[in-house]
């Protein structure tokens, strides 16, 4: 009896405890704008529709939680990508900074140019040049080590425009998108062509993706014992390239199921958004379209860097979610709230 | 004043709330034991040792909740693999079903003895024979159309021996063990020599492991349009195992942190232990040790399944949990709950 009364007790505190939370969280959502540095739009209100629409329990496009996942790509869609990938600056000071260890590179390319700030130059010899860069800049070490090195970079390196930390160049209002998804039950990845081991060490403190929800781009490793200490080594090889085609092939083999919603700005995350539509049931996705040269950078269809071109007109041809950054965003970065 | 008021409600109500719901829990804690079906001994009490210490606020090992990651081997450690993987059993019986599409194999090893029932011939090729028996049963359809022939499987197949689904024969035991860790914070993984895809169809409605915290080994796959849609094709090559040195390699290209608990059953798992516990702070590592004949099989240092020898003298030697099936264990698999 004793214990049965006990076992009541507890079942009554615990359901007012969730009525009362319930209660809380609807006066909450009846309360905030969850999108608040978008204007009122198309854009936004596809946001809100979509996340209502497979929420709601009951509705045809009910969507169980489990089944909740979104992928962002990561350069140019959650932060800026211009006048170059800001993984690229990172190469740039790493061969600066190791440039006193390889007193031949004074005299070979892409190196000596990269040394004398011609970046035109280093890069003119293409994706060789630049894999030549990323393989000394980014291989030859353990992880631990590469993950200390992108976090020191991280935590001093400032953009050569804004003069901002790169991760102060995050965009304000897909921060939002973040939080709202996830407040909703989703399940948030990036998917990126950057580097996945480039990412990993501040995704989670900026974006609040940690580094199990990252897919991206990766050279080779090996394991191996160094003074009966395991380490996993770098190597200069690649491994996986996460772009265009490659991102449905990531998120398989990474998440191993399809998302329902996808985020993206150029043409390498088109394949992301075919794959993720082509599933059945209500699908969301959603291009970030670079209109605003004077708060952040203008460009598509024939940018070198995030070119949005196939996927522009896909976009408009399927009814996909299309921001026109000027117009939706009231504001670009954190910094800009006032 | 309406709206302070509001809030202030609100607070209060959410704090109440709060507090319900620790009583109700901090209740349930004392109640319960989380680990039924194991005998009170040295390896239960490690595991709630472990527990105890990295989710107790503001002792020295505490762990911060993102950072609980825990992998399980799956063969062995989490279902049975007796008297072979039972994912090999799934590929004889994929040859079966598909031999009337291949009249052509009556006359080519493996498939002729393996279609004649004598699997001992059909391995005799060693890993070749192994490989082609994998690629022609694992690849060539796409990624959909192979989550559904296994689903179809494991609703349907019965091991040879137990006469059970194969899902039957995993061990309540450590199904306890991963209800116990998630309900302390734990992000639980699965990392398998197994196929990735052979494992994602089931885990989460027979372990609760999720298809995304599945790592597995893999074929690769190619992304393509097919009168429109797209799809992923699974192809006749490896792309990666993830055994051995390739279970930490795995672990760091999938989950991107260290796990601070790791659970296998045979030298397969031993490089996964070891980058477990090398990293700082407290962590756990554990064998499950198949010393039961009766109720399971037994077997260790010679056997070519499973093998555990190298592993068995390093967890002696660093003081790693080691589970005496026998032992330890009051039950083996779920059914086998009064």
């Amino acid at each position: 009896m004793q214990q049965a009364f006990v076992r009541v007790q507890k079942i009554r505190f615990f359901g007012l405890a969730v009525a009362l939370l319930a209660f809380a969280q609807l006066a909450n959502a009846q309360a905030i704008d969850p999108l608040p540095s978008w204007n009122e739009g198309k854009a936004k209100q596809s946001i809100i529709d979509f996340v209502k629409e497979v929420t709601k329990e009951g509705s045809a496009d009910f969507v169980l939680p489990a089944e909740r996942i979104a992928t962002f790509d990561n350069d140019g869609c959650l932060w800026s990508e211009q006048p170059m990938y800001f993984q690229l600056f990172f190469a740039i000071d790493r061969v600066k900074a190791l440039a006193h260890q390889h007193p031949e590179w004074e005299n070979n390319e892409p190196f000596a140019s990269l040394l004398k700030g011609d970046i035109k130059a280093a890069l003119a010899g293409g994706k060789q040049s630049l894999l030549e860069i990323i393989m000394v800049t980014h291989a030859g070490m353990t992880t631990e080590e590469f993950e200390q090195i992108v976090k020191d970079w991280v935590a001093t390196a400032k953009h050569p425009v804004t003069k901002r930390h790169y991760t102060e160049m995050v965009f304000q209002p897909m921060l939002e998108v973040l939080a709202y998804l996830r407040a909703n039950g989703f399940k948030t990845f990036i998917v990126s062509g950057g580097g996945i081991e480039f990412m990993r060490p501040w995704t989670e403190a900026v974006y609040g993706i940690p580094p199990e929800q990252v897919v991206g781009s990766s050279v080779k490793t090996k394991f191996e014992m160094r003074e009966g200490k395991p380490v996993i080594v770098r190597l200069p090889e690649l491994n996986f390239i996460d772009d265009n085609e490659g991102k449905p092939i990531g998120i398989n083999q990474h998440i191993g199921r399809r998302p329902i919603a996808a985020f993206g700005n150029s043409d390498g995350d088109l394949q992301m958004l075919q794959w993720t539509t082509a599933g059945e049931g209500s699908r969301f996705a959603l291009y970030v379209h670079h209109t605003d040269a004077e708060r952040e950078w203008a460009y598509d269809r024939d940018s070198h860097i995030g070119r949005l071109d196939k996927g522009l007109d896909e976009a408009r041809q399927k009814g996909w979610t299309v921001v026109d950054m000027k117009q939706d965003w009231k504001v670009i970065y954190p910094h800009d709230l006032k």
